[in-house]
C-alpha cells in the first residue's frame, strides 16, 4: 500500500500492532506491519532481554516500544517512585480498607491468599518481577526509554498522556519518531505541540485506558485538528472492514491491540483466552478497578465486585495497580490449576471487538486476513459508487 | 449511487434522515435521500396534518415515518394507556418524591413553575399537545401506525425494541417495508425473525435511545448476523467520511439523526441550537433523565442534577417522560425569553457528532456536502490501495 505512513516507517501495510508479547511484535513486523512492544510491565533488565530477542527475529525490519508515562499520578506514589519516601511510602498510601476488601474477595471466591506482604512489595516495584507500581512513575518510564532507544527501534510511543519533554528530547536526538495515544482532539493538539510525530486517536470502544468518544467520531476530529500530522485510528479495529472504515475517516493507518490477544503467539492465560473467544461485544466494561484510571476490560466477577455495592471504590493510579496486579497474578495462577472462583474473577484489558475474536490464528494470519478484507471492502465501495 | 437500498427504496443516495421536523424530512427526500418523520411526539390528528404537508411537498418521492413502540414499558402506565386505569392511574404512578425534586430544581434555577397540574395532564396524553405519556404505549403507537399507513409512505420504522406483530402485519398488508433500530446483534436477529425488512444498527455514540456498543464494532457484527437483510449504520455519522466508513464496514447506507438539528429548517429551540453549535464531542451524556431509558443528549444542568447526588433517580419509561417533558417545555419557553437558569437546564437528544455540527446549513446542503465528501473519501482510499 502507498501511504505516507508506509513510506515514513518503511512498512508494507499501515497496520500497527500493540502487544506485550514479543512473538506477536516480531510476527506482525515480519508480516509487513509494525509491531509495538508494550513495555510498562517490564523492568529495564527484562525489557533489554525482550528487545534483544526481537532484534534477533525481525531481520532489521522496523518495530516499536510503548511506555506508559501518565501525566498525572498520585503524588505520594510519585514521591515514592522518586525515592523520596521509598517503597514503604507507596505501600502506606494504600488504605487498609482496600486490602480488607481484596482479602474478603479472595475468601468469597475461595481463592487462597498469596503471600500478600511479598506480593505487595514485588508489586510496588522491588525489582524482581513486574514493577507496576514504579514503572508508571516518570523515573520508571525514563529507564525504559533509555533501554529502548539503545535498540534499533522505529517508533517510541506513550500510551497515556502527553509524553514528558525528556522522552521527546531523547527520541529526537536518536532520530526516532514519537507516537502518542489520545482520546480527544484537545489532547491531540497538546501532543503535537509537545513534539509528537504520530497521533493514535483511540476511541472509547478500545481495550485498556480509554476515553468516551467513539472511534467513528474521534478520528475525523483529530485528523482535522492535527493535519498534516498523520493519525492512526485505534479502538474497535480487528478486521479489514474496520481498517478500511478507519482510513475512510481520514486515518493514515490503524493501531490494533485487542485482536492479538487470542492469536497463537499471545501470552494470554488460557482461561482468559477462552473467555475472550466466547465473549460478545457486550462483555466488556470501562472500569478503574485494575489501574486506577478508566480502562476497558472483560466483565468478570472482579469488575462486578469493584463496581458494585460494598466496594470501597478504586484508588488512583498507580495505587490501584498495587492492589490489583498482585491479586490478579495470584488469581491467574490459581485459575490455571482449575479454581472456579479464580476463573470467575479473572479478566484482562480488551476492546469491544472481542466479540469478533472467535478463532485462534497465528498473528501473521491476522495481518494477511485484515489486508485481504481491506482490499475487498475498497472494491465493494467502488462498485457502489460507480 | 448503485446500492440495493437505493433500488429498493427508489432513492439516489442511501442516506436516511430521521427528524421530528417535516421541513427536514421533505428537504432530504427532495435532495435524493429518504426523510423519516419521528412521530412519537404527535397526536394522531397532528401526525395526519404533518404527513399531508409532506405529501404536498415531495412530489411523490419516498419518505418514511418512525414510531416509538417500546417492547417493555411500565405496567401501570401500560394499563393506563389501554384505558384500564385512565390518566389518573398513570399520574398516580409517579412518586411525589420526583415531583418534589423537579419543583426544587425549578426553584434552584429561578425558573417559574408552570401550571403543573395542567402540564402533567397534557403530558400524560390529554390529547391537546404532545402526548408523550400515552404515545409510547402500544395503543398510542397503533393509532400513529394507522395514520401513517394511510399515506403514500415508503418506510415505517420502530425506534425502540422489536415492532409488535400488529405493526408488521399492517405494514406488510400495505406493502410498506419495516425498519427497526437495534443496538446489539442479538436484537437484530430478533427483529429479522419478527419480519423487519431493514435493520438500523445504531452505535452507542448516537443521540437519543442508544446502547453501549460503538458503531465501528456494531455494524459489521449486525451485517454478518442478518445477511442478506440490508443494514443501515447509525450513530456518529454526520459527514461523508463517516458515511464512507459505514459502508466500508458493510452497511448498505446510513441513518442520520443529529446532523439535522442545526440545519436552517430544524425546529430546535434557538438556545439549544446555540448550545449544539458550540458543543464538542465531549459534551453529551447517556442519561435516563428525560425518557426513563438511556438516551444520549447534551450535558446540561438538567442531566447534572438528575445524575448527581440528591437526585431520586430517573423513573422508567414512560413515567420519567411525564415528569420531564412538561418541565422541558416550560424550561424551553422560559429560556427563549432569556432566563439564565432555564438556559442552563435546557438540552436535547444529540449524538457525539455534535462536535462536528458547527455551522447552520439548509438540510439540502448537508446532503450534498455528505455525498461530495463521500466521493472524495472513496477516491482517497483508492489512491492509497492502488
Amino acid at each position: 500500500m502507498r501511504t505516507q505512513v508506509c513510506e515514513t516507517f518503511g512498512i508494507e501495510f499501515p497496520l500497527f500492532a500493540f502487544s506485550h508479547c514479543r512473538d506477536v511484535v516480531a510476527a506482525v513486523t515480519n508480516a509487513g506491519g509494525l509491531g509495538v512492544l508494550g513495555a510498562v510491565a517490564y523492568t529495564p533488565d527484562r525489557l533489554e532481554e525482550e528487545l534483544r530477542w526481537i532484534d534477533d527475529h525481525v531481520g532489521g525490519r522496523p518495530y516499536g516500544v510503548d511506555v506508559l508515562v501518565p501525566s498525572k499520578i498520585d503524588e505520594s506514589a510519585e514521591r515514592a517512585g522518586r525515592g523520596e519516601g521509598g517503597l514503604d511510602t507507596m505501600l502506606a498510601a494504600v488504605p487498609q480498607e482496600h486490602w480488607a476488601f481484596l482479602f474478603q474477595l479472595f475468601e468469597k471466591y475461595n481463592v487462597p491468599l498469596p503471600d500478600f506482604e511479598k506480593a505487595k512489595k514485588a508489586n510496588a516495584g522491588s525489582g524482581t518481577a513486574r514493577g507496576a507500581g514504579t514503572q508508571v512513575t516518570q523515573q520508571g518510564a525514563s529507564e525504559l526509554i533509555d533501554v529502548s532507544l539503545a535498540h534499533p527501534i522505529g517508533l517510541i510511543a506513550s500510551a497515556l498522556g502527553t509524553p514528558p519533554a525528556l522522552m521527546v528530547e531523547k527520541a529526537k536526538a536518536a532520530g526516532i519518531p514519537v507516537a502518542a495515544l489520545v482520546g480527544t482532539s484537545e489532547h491531540a493538539r497538546r501532543q503535537v505541540a509537545a513534539g509528537v510525530d504520530l497521533i493514535v486517536a483511540q476511541g472509547g470502544e478500545a481495550g485498556g485506558h480509554t476515553g468516551e468518544i467513539s472511534t467513528m467520531v474521534l478520528v475525523p476530529e483529530v485528523v482535522d485538528t492535527v493535519a498534516p500530522v498523520p493519525v492512526l485510528a485505534a479502538g474497535g479495529i480487528a478486521t479489514g472492514r474496520q481498517m478500511a472504515a478507519s482510513m475512510a475517516l481520514g486515518a493514515s493507518g490503524v493501531w490494533c491491540g485487542s485482536v492479538w490477544l487470542t492469536t497463537e503467539e499471545a501470552e494470554t492465560p488460557p482461561h482468559v483466552k477462552a473467555k475472550m473467544l466466547a465473549a460478545t461485544s457486550r462483555d466488556t466494561i470501562r472500569s478503574r478497578s485494575r489501574t486506577g484510571k478508566p480502562a476497558r476490560q472483560l466483565k468478570s466477577a472482579w469488575t462486578e465486585e469493584w463496581e458494585g455495592e460494598g466496594s470501597p471504590g478504586a484508588l488512583g493510579m498507580p495505587l490501584q495497580m498495587i492492589v490489583a496486579e498482585g491479586a490478579m497474578r495470584q488469581i491467574n495462577k490459581v485459575a490455571e490449576s482449575g479454581n472456579e472462583g479464580a476463573r470467575e474473577l479473572a479478566n484482562y484489558f480488551v476492546g469491544q471487538c472481542v466479540g469478533q475474536m472467535n478463532t485462534v490464528k497465528p498473528a501473521r494470519q491476522v495481518v494477511y486476513d485484515m489486508i485481504e478484507e481491506f482490499a475487498d471492502a475498497i472494491e465493494r465501495l467502488n462498485a457502489m459508487s460507480a
